[in-house]
């Protein structure tokens, strides 16, 4: 890993913020690391000071505790998403090589809940944070003067200054899109997930690039929660409507798989009536019928990369962006989907 | 709840166990609830004097910590099996509503990865634990002796004096059979789950008494892990060796979908050629193609049951065996899956 560290701040240092607050620099300790009781009075006038001043801890101050650091803590925004699953199993399995057992915590899709957690797990309970945030750009102010090392995960968006792990959202979308394009599609419509604070999702500038590029005929674009039952609602109402295009980009496995059960519930046929690519590459949507064509997240290089920047060098605080890869499936067209009693296709 | 404590064991105290391993009741305590390092012989001396007397910590001082618990400790056997991630997900809303925050540990399959977690929680990081055992009985001598608030999840062996919640696997296995019948199967096989420690489940004692009760001729049983993939295989199995029944029972709504998948490749209908009823009730089930008809668990009574176990009365220690009901859906034939363009069914 590189260790050049980023020379983004000047040097405020917590004597600066004692001094501006009118308090010791123990008090200043104390109200950043939740590590005792201090009056609320005292506290607003110490963050009051961190903000003015745009304290942040020292970076080495951060790293993970020295003498005994064995747990890591990870908050994620929705615990019921496979993804989600399928990411925290990884971070555990990596944080595990480096003998640190992993707690999960889950937002549950609420920005409030998952300020809270950080409390709970910045003031005692971890040496160290992973965030996949509820948001696309989490709360920096609650999270930055915390001394603790702290890397964003499912981040898109870079952030400087802090450390982050994410894919390329705008490219998986464009792969997919491109994708369908190849199958010989000329219209491609979108199913998009919405998130907690309800800015776009960079996949549908992506699909909307590859429109562009490839010359198609943009579809329906239908916006609904990354759930099962979102999906299936979505898929109600492309039907619904009349308006099912022949090609259908999804923004996760889990719309997919919504997706597919209202087209079946409607007599209607994958690849054949509706060719699907979806997003994330979990589990799920390879043992969906038909499975799933989706542009797959690399789940265990991310996790390890978080795990390694968070332990080895915090003071880094660089995004690192991975690319996504098609997997082929049933769904697009690709492979197919029966192959009556002969031998195993997988 | 009932408050009656059980007067299970006789009056054995912590001096009695200082007294007999030749330490102060201090280090007794450091040795039970690893609150400080303790010397390795010492800690040995400790551990055989309880395990000696059978010593149980006083109910009343396992209570929840007075002053400020704000945090329970869950561990799972398989964060990657949906029933789980809903099983924590209505713990953490039944946490919630006492105002205490949930973590999550995975335990991966792992005997050896829980008992480690097990001490991490006890040491210093929650206020209460609940464990989903990966094994049909959990490892007591590791459990009891910590002056922690327990309650089993997920359990249904009955252990006396410990607090656990569970649902009657036994009772679930027999109504999915028994409905299997009533759809006029004469023979009905089964896929059932491995675990850990490789018990029988008590499913398929269930199954086989429902095929006793009905007469039915038993179909062949298929073993294999709590996942997709075992249900893939299994499904694979039954189809290449001509032995696939005409309607089975599935000990997981895991095991169910992995099978769709393995009927689906071969060009087989759901449930013309073979009908199913799973187990656990979950989300997932109700999203596959078809829609599996499954014995759910009443998950949210038994978060609720669990967490008050933990918080109103871990004294009472005793387990709490709840009844599941049959879902019907399409899979067994109950419903008819294709609805063509009309209306919504759901």
């Amino acid at each position: 890993m590189p260790s050049t560290p980023p020379s983004t701040k000047p040097a405020v240092t917590r004597n600066d913020v004692a001094r501006l607050a009118g308090v010791s620099t123990a008090v200043v300790s104390y109200v950043l690391n939740g590590s005792k009781p201090v009056a609320p009075a005292t506290a607003t006038k110490v963050r009051d000071a961190v903000a003015m001043l745009g304290y942040r801890p020292n970076q080495a101050a951060r790293a993970l505790r020295l003498g005994s650091p064995e747990m890591l803590g990870i908050i994620i925004p929705d615990a019921q998403n496979p993804f989600f699953a399928d990411l925290t199993h990884e971070v555990e399995l990596a944080a595990e090589e480096r003998g640190l057992a992993l707690l999960a915590a889950n937002a549950d899709g609420s920005p409030e809940r998952e300020r809270r957690l950080v409390e709970k797990f910045a003031t005692r309970r971890v040496d160290g944070m992973l965030l996949g945030s509820t948001l696309a750009v989490p709360d920096l102010q609650a999270l930055m003067p915390r001394e603790m090392p702290l890397v964003l995960l499912n981040q898109f968006d870079e952030i400087p200054g802090v450390g982050a792990v994410g894919v390329d959202l705008h490219e998986g979308a464009l792969i997919g899109v491109e994708h369908l394009a190849d199958h010989g599609h000329r219209t491609v419509g979108l199913i998009s997930g919405t998130t907690a604070g309800g800015t776009l999702d960079p996949r549908e500038a992506g699909w909307r690039t590859a429109i562009e590029r490839r010359g198609l005929t943009p579809g329906p674009i239908v916006r609904e929660t990354f759930t099962l039952p979102g999906g299936h609602a979505a898929g109600r109402w492309l039907i619904e409507t009349g308006s099912l295009p022949p090609a259908l980009f999804v923004s996760s496995d889990q719309l997919a798989i919504g997706l597919l059960l209202a087209l079946h519930e409607a007599g209607l046929r994958v690849p054949d009536d509706v060719a699907i690519v979806s997003f994330d590459g979990t589990r799920d949507g390879e043992f969906s019928w038909p499975p799933l064509t989706s542009v797959a997240q690399p789940v265990r290089p991310m996790a390890r990369a978080a795990v390694a920047a968070l332990i080895d060098d915090p003071a880094a605080a660089r995004r690192q962006l991975f690319a996504p890869a098609l997997v082929r499936r049933a769904s697009c067209g690709c492979v197919p989907a029966v192959s009556g009693t002969g031998p195993a296709r997988r």
